[in-house]
């Protein structure tokens, strides 16, 4: 097993891996940039699903902010005085009230502007039962990141990815719906899911056995293609998108500086 | 320090325990209770500090609901009908449809209810600041029931214990008010946290090396206390209390049967 996958991940390890638009993150050393007076922040890493799932909710809601985008390999010390974890997302407010976790700063963005388009359902009980999704997607989705920090060869993951699959797919094919939470347009649960659906391929390709991930989708979950087209249509998910080759070449580079 | 321990927990362990309460819980093999037409229910477990907050928030709300209560150790069959992982709490509403997990179960209920007293801040930092320290609360508080199951005597937390009490200390002494979320009544915050910190004197029985739980805080922690002798006054806190006796017997038939 650790071959076939060591096979597969020669393939792409070779790929020129470039960052390019990672090089001007604030990084340890640097003095935090002077904050325009009565904006927002987001303190953020480009490739972070987390960070993604806030900056998705900040576009659909045209909320105002500047963006700071830190090195998380090498830390600023002044994101520590942000969030004392070090982690991003981090909202800072335009008094210097700070919020991090990106469920909660992304209700908070949601219920602090524009009050015609919430992103949450008005029904309230299905406002709960799409938070409880969240929950249970985060628990389905392949704990993938893990294995790959490990270092390891072997980051295997193919019966939890197609577990995960069956899951994602059969609770599509249950709603009946283009995406997750509406007919409509993306809700707060397609964007909170959206960051780890996206880089979906990225794991299939990495971390199973499967060749083609777009050919193994088509076969075993329609569906879950399907809602990945209709999202990628979404303006929030345009803008904030990288490429499954970029997903790739980040997780590959995430493993490489873990192995050091 | 396992002797130490072990004979402060012989010291309790020979008390007669009996949970005369618990014995009409729904068990493994009961038929579950007809649904009045028009009554939410709560699946609950009188001990379980999950399920608490959820009673906490209905009594504060004076929320309609029947009560079934459930025995968590020979759990009837339905009650994965009403949640897959057998787990409680768990809301059903009227029309059948389920809810799970506490924090969700408990903002449902503070949100479908009684507009003019809601237990969330009107303010919507002050709000979502608090879902951050319920969180923040949950990661400082003693992993103890983890420990007891390993049914090891062995289970010192003293220093976790102190750790917990010197940050919980210095959040209310921050803070400043008679209750974490305001002066006047607890708040959601306030419904969240109790639960723990009515079991702490039995983790503190049971899990440290201190002898005299009500001594040592008032030496070390004296805001603590006060915070606990505040929320003892308040109904809901009231309706759903059990004595620091009770909890340490559970605690120890807890370890009990996971020995066996």
């Amino acid at each position: 097993m650790l071959c076939s996958l060591s096979s597969s991940i020669r393939q792409t390890v070779n790929r020129k891996m470039s960052f390019k638009f990672l090089e001007n993150n604030y990084t340890k050393g640097s003095t935090e940039p002077e904050k325009k007076p009565g904006v927002a922040r987001i303190f953020s890493f480009q490739l972070c699903p987390y960070a993604e799932r806030v900056l998705l909710v900040a576009s659909a809601k045209s909320f105002n902010f500047d963006l700071v985008n830190v090195d998380l390999a090498n830390k600023p010390e002044w994101l520590f005085e942000k969030n004392k974890f070090g982690l991003v997302p981090v909202l800072e407010l335009e008094d210097g009230n700070l919020l991090h976790e990106s469920l909660i700063i992304a209700d908070y963005i949601d219920e602090a502007t524009d009050a015609d388009h919430k992103l949450h359902p008005q029904n309230l009980f299905e406002k709960y039962r799409q938070k409880l999704f969240v929950q249970e997607f985060a628990t389905a989705y392949p704990q993938f990141i893990a294995k790959l920090k490990s270092g390891s060869d072997d980051i295997d993951v193919t019966k939890e990815v197609e577990n995960f699959i069956r899951f994602f797919e059969s609770e599509l094919s249950q709603r009946n719906t283009r995406f997750v939470g509406s007919n409509e347009s993306p809700q707060m649960v397609d964007y909170m899911i959206w960051p780890f659906v996206e880089r979906l391929p990225a794991v299939i390709s990495l971390g199973t056995q499967i060749k083609n991930w777009e050919q193994h989708l088509s076969e075993n979950a329609p569906l879950i293609l399907k809602y990945m087209q209709a999202m990628k249509e979404d303006p929030a998910v345009k803008q904030n998108l990288f490429s499954p080759d970029t997903h790739i070449d980040f997780l590959l580079s995430v493993r490489e500086r873990f192995r050091k």
